[in-house]
């Protein structure tokens, strides 16, 4: 009998990370041969959280290959998120918190969704059903994911389970959530060592609106200002992209994590959409959207809209 | 707040009509105004379980419309076995044990499917975590699912959760499992009111194999003599479905749920393929497949191996 690989999204989040970390440890108390994978580079927030619970990141692979009998996804089931030979694999089971889409199987699985703000709060629960002790830096793994997805709380998408079970965890994790959530999140916003193109890609998602492509890249900062000195070298790239990959819009949200806005910069032939579909005024390209953090509950949802009417 | 629909799928079976009356039972002791509904007839082996326990089917629908906030599917995911709207309404959640394929949202649900016989099985669990007690109707209906899905425990399909499940179940339904399952499984068999072509309707389902349409006919029977006293009308009929539809293979499984065997017709120019896959010679076009009862686990299998060698 072969490994079973437990991986999360490529671009990997705090959640994907962790929670795939935090599984693999569950799966091997009881008994399964489990190892917690990586589809991609650990960003500066995750690394942090890493650190500070003196864990290893999981190995990074391209594609599952060798002896593996069969695989777990955490936080994602879109195979195009998934590693690229997904098709290929037995998928033993899927624990996420997002929309369904892109996937199928040939045999029954277990496939666990909820609606709730973060993978690992599905986890916490999990180790509870299966009544397995979560060791203190596990629950410091788990609750690092729970304030990176909800933005300590912040973001619409965080429900009551959530902060509950962060709660929980940040006890046993013998940390202070507030104090630690802030360092670990500003910890996220270091951009400095990376290039415009790379800030532009490090999370960005496309989306079909009113038949033509939108790219909405997101970055969280402290420092609004700090980001928008380098406006002029965005305003270069995104012409770039937009000319390249025929785009109608592509909106850059630099999100305030201490006071939950986004200050955005729009640009393409439907710029005047994200006007309507908040109301604002771009001056310069750019506009505060006041008390916007989530791209999925707010700036999709809204501009969705704002194609339609 | 609109209502709640839940329904199973369309050719509804046991555990469809069961598990749908008895999730709308459980959400509606937890504040849901919930209803199960049908999306068609129930068999007769369906109607001895609600007669049994003096229950009402759910109301028929042929699509969802009116005041209906969102649906629940149970026993099924796959759009085409869904009703025929399913795109337009919002899916709150699944409950479900089957293979997931050609099914999507637009947002996070909760959808929970696991790798057992029945979905009976998962909503057992349900209410135990729910703490909602299982009256003795709603746990008959239980029960009855699962002996149906597992032809009283003997399907490959079944697994140690569902056969436990079951005898938690009869204990509070207050019935002998055997003697009220054999009763139930044989009110099943009574065919004698179907015509030829309902028969071969009644449980078909199409697979693409070797480049070619095969469709495989299941019916379940106490005695196959009496089955096959219409066997030239049964040749007749597949002739014509097998010239109508192109197909390569017409496989009618005839399962005798007593001795847990299946005694197959198979027409077509492919049907070599099904000596080749369970090494026996048809005679008359027909060939007994000892211990064989499940289409999903033992017959598709084998016949989509033999496809490939």
């Amino acid at each position: 009998m072969g490994k079973t690989l437990i991986f999360g999204h490529k671009s990997p989040d705090t959640d994907t990370i962790c929670s795939a970390l935090a599984y693999a440890y569950l799966k091997k108390e009881i008994g399964v041969d489990a190892e917690a994978v990586r589809l991609g580079e650990p960003n500066k927030e995750t690394q942090y959280a890493l650190d500070f619970f003196k864990m290893e990141a999981p190995r990074f692979i391209e594609k599952v290959d060798g002896d593996v009998e069969e695989v777990i996804l955490v936080d994602h089931n879109e195979f195009q998120q998934s590693v690229d030979n997904i098709r290929d694999v037995r998928i033993a089971e899927v624990i996420d918190h997002h929309r369904i889409a892109n996937f199928e199987t040939k045999d029954p699985l277990y496939f666990r969704a909820e609606p709730v703000g973060c993978t690992a709060t599905i986890l916490n629960k999990i180790f509870k059903e299966k009544q397995v002790a979560i060791p203190k830096e596990i629950a410091g793994l788990l609750v690092s994911a729970i304030i990176s997805d909800s933005l300590l709380f912040k973001s619409p998408t965080c429900t009551k389970e959530d902060e509950d079970a962060a709660r929980e965890l940040a006890e046993i994790a013998g940390i202070d959530l507030e104090a630690y959530g802030l360092d670990m999140l500003k910890a996220g916003t270091d951009l400095g060592d990376k290039s415009v193109a790379e800030l532009l890609e490090m999370d960005a998602k496309t989306f079909e609106m009113g038949g033509g492509h939108v790219v909405i890249a997101q970055v969280n900062a402290i420092d609004l200002d700090e980001v928008y000195k380098r406006k002029a070298e965005f305003e270069e790239e995104i012409a770039k992209v937009i000319e390249k990959d025929n785009l109608s819009l592509f909106l850059l949200v630099v999100t305030d994590i201490l006071n939950s806005n986004s200050d955005v910069l729009a640009m393409g032939k439907e710029s005047a959409k994200v006007e309507s579909a908040f109301d604002v005024s771009l001056s310069d390209n750019r506009a505060l959207l006041k008390g916007v953090v989530s791209r999925k509950k707010q700036i999709v949802t809204n501009l969705t809209d704002a194609f339609k009417a």
